[in-house]
């Protein structure tokens, strides 16, 4: 079985229309969720990052998993209100109006290599106010990896155009 | 350094007069991390698990990291709304009202050992909550780890109550 074959599709949610790609059975399986962690660091072999960011709150079950098998710290990206500390915050546009998005301002110190990781790129918003807040900070982005893949929705194409390295397990037609 | 110095608190977070105990910091330092997963897991050595459970959300970080350790599947408990399959639910008490976690009705099997994760065990109605969704499900809760105990709360005895095993790296004191 491929990454691919554990995922499995949820019709009309959240909402009517909507193909949801649901993770949670590829994470449910040991075998599954072993081979999503090893592949989405396969094209980082040999590289050195400081730190792993996560996207609230799926790509914080992957981004744990990735910091402990690199040995690095971890940095979790959250909706606005939910880390106590000092933050800077960066808006995305949603479907239907804007969400918000911060990182604790003393999280990342300049020069430092971060992975970023969630389990789905879609239109690339929440990826990309992740991105802006790393690089407010003075760190670099040096790799985004993510389970799946929506290329109809624009996600890659715009990443790629701020100068990043995508790293998809596999992808699925359609929203 | 121990866990519990890496640890900040952060004062009247989310609201006046509440000590947050805040472990962003203790994720973001690679030795922290690794500590806390290591000393996480130190009291299970040699134990079989089928699954580990995380809470919403900062259980996601240290239970993706744990069930990628063991080579176990992650099972995750989510607030209401969250998980796009068929799920089971469970309220439980707030400070003031009441919230509701659900997990997928089909993601253990009856007579698998789970071994539940968050990060701080405070009055230990949201970890309650969670053993019941998993005892439902005919799985059994092997384990209940967390970095922070705030034994003042009373979640340690609320759990011990249920007959379950609480495993904490470190306590603080107060609310």
């Amino acid at each position: 079985m491929q990454v691919k074959d554990y995922i499995r599709t949820i019709p009309d949610f959240p909402h009517e229309g909507i193909m949801f790609r649901d993770v949670t059975t590829l994470f449910l399986d040991p075998r599954g969720f072993r081979m999503a962690i090893d592949q989405l660091l396969h094209p980082y072999a040999g590289q050195r990052f400081d730190k792993v960011a996560g996207l609230e709150a799926r790509g914080f079950i992957l981004g744990g998993a990735i910091a402990h098998q690199l040995s690095v710290g971890f940095v979790p990206i959250r909706k606005k209100g939910k880390l106590p500390g000092s933050t800077i915050e960066q808006d995305y546009q949603l479907e239907y109006g804007q969400a918000t998005v911060e990182l604790h301002d003393d999280s990342l110190q300049p020069g430092e290599k971060v992975l970023l990781i969630d389990d789905l790129l879609a239109t690339g918003g929440t990826a990309e106010a992740g991105i802006k807040l790393i690089e407010k900070l003075g760190a670099e982005v040096v790799g985004c990896g993510f389970i799946i893949d929506l290329p109809e929705l624009g996600g890659r194409a715009k990443l790629e155009a701020m100068g990043q390295e995508v790293h998809a397990l596999c992808q699925f037609e359609g929203a």
